[in-house]
């Protein structure tokens, strides 16, 4: 029996066991956005420093100004040294009542409506469940081999789900243990639930919180309305007016470094035949609300975009309550590509935004860590092995997309440590990422982790 | 000494204890909008229902569909009866950190920044502090006369701030036992400190919850961001078209039913002077943000509004979260004048809105009940027997104004009972109604006590 088959019989016969394993760290509430989760975070940390030091890593846990960075260092001299990043932390769980069980940190097997068995649970997908797919295949190796095929360094960070505000300059800081020929991370999404990606660029992203206030106090719409300046009014103008009716968006200077995908690339995505239904069918939607005149497969991968995260101002409670509020704020985000610059992009929305702000109103205006998007070189000879390990195991090719989503931290890895990083991932469109009801299909746990094992074996050739 | 001053005199004599029973009834929560404070409410209504028992009236606490109705009588065979209307409950309290105390049921006596004394508390003004002037006025005429110099019925609602609901079915259903001649209430403002003021008009109100659905659970911006419709841009953009640039409200026939006010009527307003620094100036703002073309008497009086009282959508929560929303909701409200017809707005608004949802997401719409305005008849003999009583309490004449608060149950008394309405209050612009740290001026309670005595002197002659 070749090498490789053992290893992966290895995690068939494991599977049940790395499940139980996955769960105990599904079970620790690290929401690392939340202050009142600090310790929960700091338990994750230690569950994730504790499970790789029981393998053979030097695991250790370092500080950082916000939640504590896991490092651990399994070395192989002579043989190429790979860098795993991945989080421990998760996003908060609003609306709770939304979840089937309304305990998002009690995971359990369920079956969807087509039958296929998944696991559900905040962070089942994102990211900790992702992450044991590498640690899974780690420990099938050392299990059967004694030893992993490459030199492996796992860097599993806390506030990723926050911006990663404070791991950039833990990085810089630490650069001679985090030297590796390759950075591997395992947070991005399959084609589709038969077809593996490989993600080759991300989109960055630029945060803001924009707080309106008008009045000192809240006032009685009744003595005031008509007269005072309504904040609510005032931000739902702002953002209204981010978009003109061609749903471009209409912040000086945002499209300044947009290119236009190649025509080759565009050839393959149309070759894809994404419709409206395939994938906003599966969210109870079907008009593309991007650009009109770009394909959906541009508006989610090529293109930049501006959403409000949220928004929140007066009288939210229940029955009627005749007020004019004070203040009025609202999360605003942007999604860059190309060479966007998010530094001017700060400068020009905080101009767009003031230019609506009434004289005798004021704003406050919060930039949450900003980063710019990221493109892998073509044809690295990395690439094109993984590219033949996900081949084998999914018996299809694997597709080269964009994703929409920001690992912010991978920009560091190539300026810091001048590392290319290779983004394969398993996570499903519908897997509720960020939302309630979050599941990781137990396909992708157990073919993901089988995965690794196959692209850490071409590694080392 | 004439029967009169031996009244205001008891009023000056009895102050200490008059606060020390409005304190009472400030410190019960009886907020109206939140069910969890029923039982709060019913404890409102049986203390002021025992104040007035004892004062030797006939009490009981009616039952409604809602919070119970405070009735009482004190008949006068041969005199006029006047019926006197007002409120128990309260408007909700948050946000609780803003009040000075966090203890917005704990009254107490404060001194403002001009020295001036105040009563502090929620409902100190809106409504519980006017009520209890008439009632100190019943209580002095008691205690000196034996008796009152007219009939006097009182009703006394648990569900003004929730838009009266049940109120006018049950005002219908009690009719024979609410006949009177003439109709006062004491819910609303002075011009300022040391000017009375008779309000002879009122603004209707139309209250509406807008509900924008998008997608079938909140999703990963990431993923399907420039895709997705957004219910946040979406109720934004119904929300910014509300108004154009000149402040004018865009709803279709909005303007049907709006008069213009009278010439002489106008040239009494430019008069008053009324100035943005003197009116805005109180709540930090100096710029009119109504119709353009209209002076901010008019914005306030006699002109209809709309405001966003509320809104929310998506993560509120601190620090960062990548989600689009499914859901994004706002409550809109409309402040009526002349003869604007709120079933035919309800109609306007609902299409409105429809115009603006896309095609796959969905809008729910629900109308809080809807008053239309009211005025009363010019020179009506009441009116002027108030205007003199003020006229002498105050040492100047009462200026006659049209309020912008709504109290749609006197427009019921209207049509359901045939009654006028006299509005005389004693609140001020800087009494904070609907907001923390509402308060009622010391001499607005002393006065005001006094003014109803003269009031109710006049009204036997």
């Amino acid at each position: 029996m070749a090498a490789l088959d053992r290893i992966l019989d290895d995690i068939d016969r494991d599977l049940d066991t790395s499940l139980e394993r996955l769960f105990a760290f599904l079970r620790i509430p690290s929401i690392s956005t939340d202050p009142a989760y600090a310790a929960e975070c700091r338990k994750a940390a230690e569950w994730i420093k504790g499970d790789l030091a029981a393998l053979g890593f030097d695991a250790s846990l370092r500080e950082t100004g916000g939640h504590p960075v896991v490092l651990a260092h399994s070395p192989k001299p002579g043989a190429p040294h790979v860098l795993f990043y991945g989080h421990y932390d998760v996003q908060p769980v609003d609306p709770l009542h939304e979840w089937e069980t309304k305990q998002p940190f009690e995971p359990r097997i369920v079956t969807l409506a087509d039958g296929r068995k998944a696991i559900s649970a905040r962070g089942a997908c994102d990211d900790k469940g992702q992450v044991m797919t590498f640690v899974e295949a780690c420990r099938a190796f050392k299990a059967i081999d004694g030893e992993l095929p490459v030199g492996v360094t796992l860097l599993i960070e806390g506030a990723e789900e926050d911006g990663s505000k404070f791991l950039p300059e833990w990085v810089a800081a630490n650069r001679e243990e985090l030297k590796a020929d390759l950075v591997l991370v395992c947070d991005t999404g399959m084609w589709d639930r038969d077809t593996p990606a490989i993600t080759s660029s991300l989109r960055g992203l630029a945060y803001f919180e924009v707080t309106v206030t008008c009045a000192d106090r809240d006032l009685h719409s009744g003595l005031f309305g008509g007269a005072a300046a309504n904040p609510i009014r005032v931000l739902s103008r702002i953002i209204a007016d981010l978009h003109d009716d061609h749903g471009r968006v209409t912040v000086p200077g945002f499209y300044d470094g947009v290119h236009e995908t190649p025509e080759d690339v565009l050839a393959q995505w149309r070759g894809l035949n994404l419709t409206p239904e395939s994938f906003l069918g599966t969210v109870g939607l079907n008009l593309p609300a991007g650009e009109r005149d770009r394909m959906l497969i541009e508006q989610i991968q090529s293109r930049p975009t501006c959403d409000a995260n949220g928004i929140i101002g007066g009288y939210t409670g229940e029955g009627t309550k005749t007020v004019i509020a004070s203040k009025a704020s609202a999360k605003i985000s942007f999604r860059l590509v190309g060479d966007q610059d998010p530094e001017a992009l700060d400068r020009n929305f905080r101009a767009f935004v003031q230019e609506r702000i009434p004289a005798d109103c004021s704003v406050d205006i919060v930039t949450h860590k900003g980063s710019r998007a990221l493109a892998l070189p073509h044809g690295m000879p990395a690439l094109e092995a993984a590219k033949g390990a996900l081949a084998e195991e999914w018996g299809r090719a694997p597709v080269t997309i964009g994703s929409g989503g920001s690992i912010p931290i991978v920009g560091d890895f190539k300026r810091t440590l001048g590392l290319d990083t290779l983004l394969v991932g398993f996570g499903l469109d519908d897997d509720r990422v960020h939302s309630p009801n979050e599941k990781y299909d137990l396909q992708s746990f157990h073919k993901g982790t089988r995965s690794w094992a196959r692209i850490l074996a071409a590694l080392a050739k």
